[in-house]
């Protein structure tokens, strides 16, 4: 039973609440002898810190990572780590209307409908500031990476934002130069001015991301409940927010004959199998075929915006709500680098518990 | 780990290959008192069994169900249900092009490079004839809520298939009367057409499908890794040949703002919590709302067709494959009972677990 | 949740009751490419087969194993591996006294107070007969380890029965020439005659079984709560009849002074650190160290005897009850190669973690 | 995979090593509504405390233990309730020799072996100090089980330490009042002069605990690898230095004769079944009578002693060591509040599965 646990043999369990102490993750199985420190997760975790660009929310908050446990003279030991975040302005203020009612797209109603309590500030472990603890755990997946297979490479960008896709070719460089992580100067700048608008009008917008992990050795995964897109699937439909996933071709594989969906397979110049195409998404039976692994997903627009909503109090009365505060007008932008780090825990995971699941090291070889 | 088991509390394991001596379902976690018979289990089996209509694949298995353990008198016992269908025609015969030659699209070259060994002869563990295990499972599923949440009602039906969605307006009593699960009586004559031509010529296409559970209780689920939309990702994900799952609005929740997407709150007549829409397909942070689960997947084209195309064998050399054989030229109609099976299991554990989860029985009512 | 199920990356699933149609064992986790036959399985349910001398139930069971799934052309696939044992002699007859009486140190009270329903044929799921499962799933284990780690060796054998311990030198080759397995032929003798008078009384006796593993690699085993000898004891104290589990020293480490119980290190001849002693019976902080492992269990007298008890029916009312039929005097005897089946499944599992556990493959070489 | 993780719904993960900033338990799977905070963790910690007595170690560490989540206005909310004890004393010092050579009867050369890497300082994880965390989560635990099983009650005591068993009658009033936490006055001042001559040698002896549950209601526990006396033995044995479990009547089972060993069953004048005497220790085939739970374990002595002992440096020099400082004579004695803590975790685990494993709620009444 892992209520708040993801992974098979890398395994992190976050725990937290938005205004509560601190928030943080407990990671369990890192291989020994993984160069951790903080200062390397810090840097994933301020690409996920708010208040970067006017696009995200103006919340302050430092987001500094303390390792409790698992490190010995700046490496893995092979036991747990323990990453933690305080939080640094959990004092108690006036909560206003959320206390008694219910914002109209957010956990507010069910958890109480769950649970009979419900701690309301900032949505308490239904805040997207949960992700803070996943970027942190994605860091440690991503050193392991570096160390166990470090080819690997792990890159998430948007793709789509309210009615706009990206506009001309994709250009991977632009991506690290622009607030929405997209790969396209020129489709920035649209969004910007776009985003712009919806922003002042107090509106907010969804989005897609598109997470890409390459150079993923064939083999990864497993039939027929642990497969590697079974695993993403569940990954990304974690995260706050978002509505769907897709793996290659995803929901437009419904509109494809088998002939156009067909990867054709030849033998690449590096001596290993090589497609005509990527239909498949890099996986193919729940197990990577070595090509990139291609996994979208969508997030829905923040639900907390300055329009006034019908709703219900606790009592069950008929009231309207509008949700003031700094928040997000896309959430999706801050939700790349976390898309990052699940993709970086599913891969590591994969990769460990291939080399638990292989025989004799016998494993299939092509010519 | 399990790799092989979906489920927290009740707990589904599918083992055995299509050209094995038996495949079947170890299913553990069933309440006791369940009645469960073997005639009840293959009304279900039967929705998914090939060759009822010329659109599915014309080989003749009976999938007779047998229940081996866990059954008492015709109750369920609380121990595990061993639910095992014999596979009629498992003899050696010629597997051709198959046993040397990867095809395009399969899991043949992914489980040749994971494990180097492979049960080609249909497929062998990555054959959609699994899931035969997962609808008797389902069976199982449907009949302890049948006793323990008698309202729910699970259903499922096509919504697209290639280029063609549904024309007019849905009519689910038109549901059982046509080949298709399609909830309109005038697509499932312009699909047939289409699907004509298709199989005719060799080819192949996807579909999407949509299952809905009705009058799930509100509360269930769990956040953050154990959220109920989580758990259906993963069990639509780990169907054959599935690209992409939705929950609600899907991936066109990028495309909305969030004054569009906000469900808005009421109380209905009957004194619970109703909404304005279901744009969230009936979870919030995970945790089922009370109105409708709606959950969508897309299934991609069959892989074997009757084209030609490039791959290559074992031993790396460039050839061309065909593959010849009798199948769906469209395997997401035979994913329907499928994906009604998941819904059941995912929904039931939900259940089960949410009566672990519950304190003092103190859970929030609202008025 | 795996309430029918152990095992880590090794995963075993016993279902089945004694007089249902079949018991059996789904086994995931197996790796590919291990050599499986029906033949070699056998061999090892021959050893706990009922009826091979007078000192067991004198019911006739063939036990006979058929494997349904998991293995292509002799060797397993990496997939599940069902083995499926028929009950022969299932047919419903009169179960006399049982059907409304508790039989005393039966689970006939607890599986009715749990569950409300119970399948009284023979102990239904609480029988002694759900370890032939194990012990052909143990057969799997073995046949893993044979190729991995062919040095391991795993022996079982009787050390206690009733009053009576070993006389005289352990001869380990006597092991294999007595009903009793244990390592002394002299004690043998001295067995039979105690055995063969309480036998005679209709009385019943416990016993206390020694499983030793040899030359596994040090290292094996994992803190904190899926240390080696932690999944021994959950193992061990999981069979039937099972009162205690002691690992080396067991409970009479209490009487030891620090001083007595340090076994001291130096190196051996072969480079590999040994030891002055085996108090810690391998296993150091739930590692092993590479000594001998060495687990210790009791299993309490058979519960089935010929005297008459006093009881109660399952509406309360007091009565008594005899228990008639074929019943083990020593259900010790067989519990013998159903520990060496425990063994087994838990060593090759930790060899499989261990696997997935260790990162750059820079484990400590000591010298 | 649970590495460092216990329980199924109640699931209690410890972090830290004995020396490094901090160590915790991340509790999930608290029900919502319990009333928690950290004053009465407190009273369980303090038990547990070094420092308390002469008889255990003299180090002052104050274990005050800090809630970081899962609570909001002093109710649990059904979220991960993270526990932390900042290490008061973690600063870098001289370790001495332990960081070259193993010292016997530890995990040292263990964990070397397997890891390569390893925080010696303190014995770094498998430092008896992870128990706090335990202790802190029982606590949880036992607030949980006030709430949802006020009627039960769980203590743990002393009965053998070295050659010395009780002597006289068992007086549990008397367990509060001597550092032993042993039911007799006069027994507690034979082994205060015992372990008095045994400290100034500096040497250590082993012990034995037992931990009684009383009042537990029938019906807990679950066939067949999660029965409540298999989930009890990992329990037990995941305690540092454990290296016996006993249920009952224990290894002592062995020696006994049918007729002697059964519990025969009247009904008390509670209208529940009763039962003539109490040889299975609470529990037949996995699951729990209503009879007082009654589970022994046997702790090895403490491994560091003021004796010099052979041993090997990392090199595999051979070399000697004798472990200098601040130890506890008997570590049994601060694992009594351990294994009340191990008690407290496994019952509730056990009584969340019940509600979540059983039916329609017709569990089976007795008259």
């Amino acid at each position: 039973m892992s209520m708040n646990t993801f992974g098979h043999l890398f395994r992190v369990t976050t725990w937290g609440e938005s205004h509560g102490p601190a928030l943080g993750a407990t990671v369990d199985g890192v291989p020994p002898g993984v160069r951790v420190d903080a200062e390397a997760l810090q840097h994933w975790l301020d690409r996920r810190k708010p208040g970067t660009s006017k696009y995200t929310t103006q919340r302050q908050e430092p987001d500094a990572v303390e390792i409790l446990s698992g490190t010995f003279e700046g490496q893995s030991t092979g036991t747990p780590i323990q990453l933690m975040i305080r939080n640094t302005d959990q004092r108690s203020k006036d909560y206003g209307d959320i206390v008694e009612k219910f914002r109209p797209g957010h956990a507010d109603i069910t958890y109480w409908q769950k649970y009979g309590i419900r701690d309301y500030r900032g949505g308490g472990r239904s805040s997207a500031r949960e992700t803070a603890a996943r970027v942190a755990a994605g860091g440690i997946a991503r050193a392991a990476l570096a160390q166990l297979a470090p080819e690997v490479e792990i890159q998430g960008y948007m793709t789509q934002i309210g009615p706009h896709g990206i506009t001309g070719p994709r250009d991977m460089a632009e991506i690290e130069n622009n607030p929405f992580w997209v790969p396209s100067a020129e489709t920035a700048a649209q969004w910007a001015s776009y985003l712009d608008g919806l922003r002042k009008s107090g509106n907010s917008v969804g989005a897609i991301i598109e997470v890409v992990a390459r150079n993923v050795p064939a083999g990864l995964g497993a039939p027929i409940y642990a497969k590697l897109d079974t695993d993403l699937a569940a990954a990304m439909m974690s995260i706050n927010a978002v509505k769907g996933v897709e793996i290659g071709e995803g929901m437009a594989a419904a509109m494809l004959t088998g002939e156009e969906n067909a990867d054709e397979i030849f033998m690449g110049n590096d001596g290993k199998p090589a497609f005509s195409s990527n239909h498949a998404g890099g996986i193919l039976g729940g197990i990577s075929t070595g090509q990139d692994i291609v996994v979208r997903f969508a997030v829905k627009p923040t639900s907390s915006i300055l329009k006034t909503r019908q709703t219900i109090t606790k009592s069950g009365q008929p009231t309207e709500i509008i949700t003031k505060g700094r928040h997000d007008p896309c959430v999706g932008i801050r939700a790349v680098p976390v898309g990052e780090a699940m993709m970086a825990c599913v891969v590591l995971d994969h990769l460990l518990l291939h080399r638990g699941q292989i025989g004799a090291g016998t494993r299939g070889k092509i010519a």
